[in-house]
């Protein structure tokens, strides 16, 4: 009687399989008509993929039966393995949390009211923008607001 | 012999000036012709201002001169007592990136390769996007990719 | 010039005139007409209060002004010095989440589907219910549900 | 010689033997007519199961010996890996302790005098609330007030 | 418009006193007739005292109204600064929890079954007990057993 | 070549096979002559066992010669995983000593005068005391005084 | 169906490799043409290698396709188990950054002004400089300024 | 009877004074004929300043007599508040560390044997490096080697 | 009314004291007839002093009353503000003791059996021992050795 | 293609034979003709064995040819899973520092100026001083001064 694969691992095989068919994830989330963002979070866990999706990502992937049933499983979610994350690209954002989170909440607070940006209503892309003293990463946070209510 | 007042004792000045003259953040943004999150993240500490920029900020609030003296030091950055934030309105972007880091991190690599977005050469912007289920918060992050150069 | 009182300074203000008038919260918050636990947290720094509410509540237990003015501010939340609450009325909530965290995890995507409580469309009740064995707490957060969204 | 199986494993059998019979919670705990709460919180290692309860979950779930002794030892209770957990599902409850912690300890002081809610002697329920602007979770902690006695 | 004086400062009020008084913590509970562990505990904050205690210890050390009122106030319980107490007379207990916690969750689960000692319906004495080889110190924890019902 | 069984491991042995054969810790410490807490602590690696204990568990248990070779070393003391203890019968200690710390060092000072209760010459017994509001956990900690002494 | 060798995996391999082929990291760096510290640092999954650096290091190690094929993956970067590194000789470097911490921040501010020293564009070299009291490790860190923009 | 001001309020009366009279730090070192680190990590309270010295610099700066008897003193040396440090002109260098430590440790060991950089007999530069794409920040360890010898 | 001054304010008197008197802590502790290390050690409010000891070091360092009342007060002990000490002075023996910790333990348990050398009956030295490549510091901790009786 | 035995797996092996072949280990120790804590730390991990003396041990001991080739090899020294020690017998070191540490520094500082006792040019020893009270461990430090030099 065996188990249902963590989705750590789960995910170990996605990026494996994904890199030995040299597939980008832009051509995965293209093929089972999914945003970006969200696709990759999937895979890595952080969100339960639709059976259809799941079945999609493994047969472009070849994946066993085992990940795909793991796939689609509710996750429990948080990718840190510590509170302040280590790695560089990540830590940027952490970094840029630390220093403009109260010019976030005021500004927030001033056009909104007293309230927040949903975490779970949310959307999330990465852009590029070209520009001649070097191209710029652009990541927008897109979340309905929610004011506190009692 | 008086030391120049710390950067928190002067975010507290700035902030009860601002409420009791009714202004908002976006007027004192556009007295002094800075961006709205620059002018917030100053004034919380977080950036020097320029003499010009201090003294309108200082006007314009009747701030004390041993205030303004003290918005145009250099700051040691970081506005966090815990590594992770309780405020809720905060919070909700420490949540984003524990479930969307890796997705974030992996977009980038795949759309500039290995590096990082700058979090120094940065601006950041929130705006708010009508919705007929709810408008929603939009923040974006906008920095230089800066790749691994060794 | 002075700075608006901090939130945790008004707090002690209305804790201590509260006990001197031997008022209860519920008289607090019937003054107001306001629910009770809101009542309480507001008073506690955790929501901004309404000029009329906080006019109130310093009529009623002779405030000084800036204590009032503080009131009304929007505050940073969190009540919490460390991670893990040491005191027993409050740490027994801690551990109930420890222990029955997964449990309420899995009845609310078993009933509402992949998603969360909201902890800011929210509120909570304390009551009493008598029982022979000895009377017992019952405490009831109820908040709208958020289904992920992306 | 072989040990007895963690608790954690049991669990990962439970959950995995519960997803493929396609049986929800519900149907486990009226399958042996215990509270869903406390049947879920069993199934993850927070209780000992009577042997009846053990062996009628693993009928229904077809369940390995090794996972019904399992699930019948004592545990070392408590789910957390990290003192601030990271599931957006179960931090809603943590920050609504954050913020509204002070308020349920007043409540609790108000109306009960000194002492606290049992997390021993206790019950808890997750159910839905129908809302015009959208369904609420109610969830109800039900404990013995216990009056500090020395 | 004063603050009731916080419970920290009021057990230095309390220490202070008794040391220039040259009163045993003994002699302070026997004026008020309660238990001496309770006296102490209530004296550094741990417990709120009734007036009639209060004002006996307030006459005996001489201590000011301020003091009085504070002892009187419902506390915040908990003393460690850090979550592992660095005085070494403390600590010892600390360790020995460390040590011998599992044995003392067997003798309690065998004895008893499932559930816990009260911490909350609890007593606490220390004894000298002569022993020819060096006295011996006998702390005695005793709690009303509560059994886990749900 | 293989090296001896870690003491966790040899710990896991012990406890399954107690459960199996349906034998208390009494049971086990009677057949070996030695007090129950300590003899239920040296079975959780807290103590080395005499060969001649070792030896006797292994019989009444049905060990194998590697659990026995096990329980024979000398351990590295502690098992917590985290500074604070998570299941609530343990953690009950826990919370005592946060609250009564300062009362329990008072009166080892008061009564022995500048020292600590040994942890290591130190004895410790878990009893029942009738009570007809409820049987009561007695928990009596033992050590010999030990004075500060330069 | 394998997954990609974890990059902690890789490592162990490269250096029980590099020990039993008796090389130097310089050796190993001088046949694939890279810097030094780049090499190591790559080789202890920091960096991914491009494939003719990791086929250069798999013939010169001989190094299975697994170990070659985890080379060329993308890190998640970062090294320390704990916030403060235990060894030595990494320690030392960390407490420089405490004692001169300020006094670098300051020469950068006096210097360039407001930014940083990149940690993307950089380069390290480890050198020895003879000194008759005992030769000198010279250790350089080499980044790009980066000012502050918004 | 005043005591000797604290190094953390002597280093603000420092930098205050230095930037009211508009001195660079390399004017205060040269003014003092001291390296330029070593000065300022002095003026931070991170190491004793002969009486010379901090006679010269009070000269330079104005300083009362208490803040030059301050200067004079021993410090507990270490200058983070916290394990990680916030700031990002600091943090760079910290997460240089945990990407290249074990390159340094090993390049270390590859051409000095098993030992370490001091960091007691020890100095610290930092200078501008023009480059055509960038000037660079070009910071210089340069401590003793010390071998382990037991 | 006053209460009696923190031990940590005392030992700012002292330390201030000392260094304007221009004596060295030998010279304080020959005045009192007391071992150098206790003499510091209670001086920075680890140990109670004797009332002739503390009136000595008062007459001799010209201390105030409060001070020497201070002086002979029960401590809570412990001297660290994080669990890892950040001077180097200090930490240099918390770095002995993570790599010799087992050795230390090992030949205690190998010559003495299973138990401590206590920290309570204890006294410590340090002295100079000259050496041509460079005088050594010898510390030296003498406790009884305290075995594991139960 | 395997790796090099980790050094924890290789300690496991060296402490599991030594109990079985009923070696001291002083008895090995003098095999290879090393100081006694010099040579229980290396067996434990944090030094690098010479060849003549691994092979020594692995001799005396029948350790395999992995093993042997374990410790030799460079290691990432620090034994402490936590930063505070848990085992009683390593703690009270810890603990003697938390309460001796300022007067041992002070004490160095006193005796050599401003600087620190090496942990790297240093050595360990652990004796029995016979005493009628009960027999001393006496733990020695010995390392070489180390002066600030900038």
């Amino acid at each position: 009687m065996t188990t249902i694969m963590d989705k750590s691992e789960a995910t170990k095989h996605v990026v494996s399989q994904r890199i030995r068919k040299k597939l980008t994830w832009r051509e995965i989330a293209d093929e089972i008509g999914k945003p970006l963002a969200w696709t990759i979070a999937a895979l890595h866990g952080q969100h339960p993929m639709p059976e259809a999706d799941a079945r999609g990502v493994g047969t472009l992937l070849d994946l066993d039966e085992s990940v795909i049933e793991s796939l689609r499983t509710q996750p429990y979610r948080g990718t840190f393995d510590n509170p302040i994350p280590s790695d560089p690209t990540i830590y940027r954002f952490y970094e840029a949390l630390t220093v403009y989170g109260p010019a976030i909440k005021e500004m927030i607070h001033e056009e909104f009211g007293d309230g927040i940006m949903s975490a779970i209503n949310f959307t999330l892309t990465v852009d590029r923008r070209p520009d001649p003293e070097g191209d710029r990463v652009v990541v927008t946070f897109d979340g309905k607001f929610l004011d506190y209510r009692f």
